[in-house]
């Protein structure tokens, strides 16, 4: 485009603009909360348990008094098999599986893990490697504990495996790895088989490392199938069992802050880990997990309620998608990733224009996850990425929120080959 | 009593003994857990909450997704109300207080609390104060975490004040203390008034001192009314409103183990403890909140709770205190505590014989708290104090196996002297 042709188009797009603007929009694409059409349909789990006969589990534990440190055995093997581990293998726990893994983490730096020659804290420094683009709760976590974060790329098929290898083979206060490894929060890819065995023929330089392996998403297909390697049988394989711990959760299967957190690793890993989760508390909520099975009752059951959240998610998706496309296709203002599962889309927009882009589409009423919430510290060295959440927000709401977005990356792109011209 | 006084009533006992023994029992006083006859009264909560308009607090806030870090503010005020606190001085957590203690420790441990120079792991040496007896698994935390136990004795209106002075007031090493002031676990006691504002006074050496306020058995009568003063309103009175850190739970209101935990302080510790906090959990089970709400109703509500408990209870504490007092009045072979409330009953065997009197109840098939259970280390110096935990077995059992307790601790005290005359 000639500097005439940009600055028509541009004005173009400011007219648009404003007349978003003007319509007093208040819409959000920032959150990853499961909408309200998916928590209606499992209000039925809220009152499936209701009589003193349906107070213990298949082995006779009544799930309403203390014990059972490590979860519900039903449940243990219920959710161990949507990790793909056995009961000595899995522990369940409370509501929230992040908590878990703070609590994993928190653990490792006082008392340190299976193998751990002392306490992660007694080392001036230690280090993890942090894929990036990700998750914010795992940069935030190494932040709050001091924790060095190394930043690598992340692929279509996963994580720059030879720069981790690099790192976690040479040096041995790298102790530990992020991974979202299938519909990744936030740019929705899938490690792939030789990714997952790559990462399971790691040769540590730590004896202690390990890899914080935090399956989300695991059931949460939205267009088919998409298949993941079980990483604690590649890590068996390997002669690395204890390399792996494993995390799953039903926030986003059933209520999101109400559902049940599961932990999977080796039988050694649990036995460990029992003897040190036995000093924080008594047990876990064994009513919801109780509630949690009589609801579900199989692991067909989960792929019913996925397969209706996948019908309320596919036109949310279906929406950005068409947005993004019929606005930015071939114009050069960004480009996106297309998940197949999960809670999110990637934008990855011109360099240095992803700030501006979130100021434009704020100006305009439309609230997304700032700037910088994917790379460590908050700090994305490019100005890229963007995340767009587009699970809560009604289609109808969606779509304004979505054309607000795509004209305001337009406009960002436009800006910024101006002041190259200038 | 005569050697051969002594050597009679030995065979009569021993005959009592045996008697036992050949009934085969299978008796248990150890757990401190709600009976069943408890637990079932209960389960109208289990299905409180069964329609899509159900899921709100009174301020709005669904209660089935993500969000309200603190807890639903519904809840902080109920629970807040409990505590003597404002929703400001309120947290309301998730299913187990002592998962809450262990957590804000743990904290401690890495990012140290308010006041802090340093986190407290990068001490040589913390040091707690520990009222003993005490509970064990206040105990296990401190010897998880690495941090020296201070033994003080407890008298009937609570720990020794001028003892804690002494060392919280001179050594800046004590940063802690573990307090049950309300039918303490385990002899039953409740914290007289000058107690609670001698400890509300203290002058502690460190600026970082924190009472860890344990108050599990705040409503939980059986004799009449027992009141405690709220230590909070009397730190603020005394300048320092940071001191102190208070538990509470309805782990014995409503469910062991699937109830609410919460925590008070000063509104200067919640946003100190908010900003560690949000990088451990996006929040706590809010489902169960609402569930404990709109099955308790009110403040009275947890009144008419307690009353049907202590209903349960008060036969079964009749039980115990009727048959120590019929086997073992006036005869030298131990004494015990008569607490109004809470869950426990101590027994104070003679110097030297706790240890022998749980090895007679076991070999006739009577499990109790083990002895040293209630000191650090399990150990207790003196060999002397015994929990009974009367609430889950019913009348029918307990009868038995307190008889078999009293004949015991009459044959280890019988025993003990004439070892003294060997």
């Amino acid at each position: 485009m000639t500097k005439a042709e940009l600055a028509a188009a541009k004005a173009e797009l400011l007219e648009r603009y404003q007349k978003y603007k003007d319509m007093d929009l208040s819409l959000n694409i920032a959150r990853g909360n499961p909408s309200t059409a998916q928590l209606d349909m499992i209000m039925p789990m809220m009152d499936v348990i209701r009589s003193t006969t349906d107070c213990r589990d298949i082995y006779g534990t009544d799930a309403r008094n203390y014990g059972a440190l490590l979860g519900l055995k039903e449940a243990r093997e219920f959710f161990g098999e949507m990790l793909g581990t056995t009961v000595d293998e899995t522990i369940v726990v409370g509501a929230s599986s992040i908590n878990f893994m703070y609590d994993c983490l928190s653990r490792a730096m006082l008392k340190g893990v299976l193998g751990s020659e002392k306490p992660w804290v007694k080392y001036d420094k230690i280090k993890f490697i942090c894929p990036v683009p990700g998750y914010d709760r795992h940069f935030s976590m190494c932040e709050f504990f001091g924790i060095e974060m190394i930043q690598v790329p992340t692929y279509e098929d996963g994580p720059d495996v030879d720069l981790i290898r690099k790192h976690v083979e040479s040096d041995p206060t790298v102790k530990g790895m992020w991974c979202i490894p299938k519909f990744s929060n936030p740019l929705g890819i899938t490690y792939s088989d030789d990714v997952v065995r790559a990462l399971a023929n790691l040769k540590p330089a730590a004896k202690d490392f390990r890899i914080f392996w935090d399956n989300s998403y695991m059931v949460h297909h939205i267009y088919g199938d998409v298949k993941l390697l079980n990483i604690l049988d590649e890590c068996k394989k390997a002669g690395n069992p204890d390399m792996v711990y494993m995390f799953g959760s039903t926030s986003k299967i059933t209520m999101a802050g109400s559902g049940i957190g599961f932990f999977g690793a080796s039988a050694a890993n649990i036995k460990f880990t029992e003897n040190q989760v036995k000093y924080e508390t008594i047990s876990w909520d064994k009513m919801n997990m109780l509630r949690h099975l009589r609801f579900i009752k199989s692991q067909g059951g989960i792929e019913k309620i996925m397969q209706k959240h996948a019908n309320i998610l596919r036109p949310k998706f279906d929406t950005v998608f068409e947005v993004l496309e019929r606005e930015l296709a071939g114009k050069g203002a960004g480009s996106w990733t297309k998940p197949k599962g999960g809670y999110f889309i990637t934008f990855i927009a011109n360099d240095g224009t992803a700030t501006r882009i979130n100021e434009l589409v704020k100006a305009c009423g439309v609230t997304m996850t700032g700037p910088g919430a994917t790379h460590p510290f908050h700090h994305d060295p490019d100005d890229r990425y963007l995340r767009i959440a587009p699970s809560f927000p009604p289609v109808e709401e969606l779509r304004p929120a979505m054309e607000v977005f795509a004209v305001s990356a337009q406009i960002a792109t436009i800006e910024s080959i101006e002041a190259q011209y200038e």
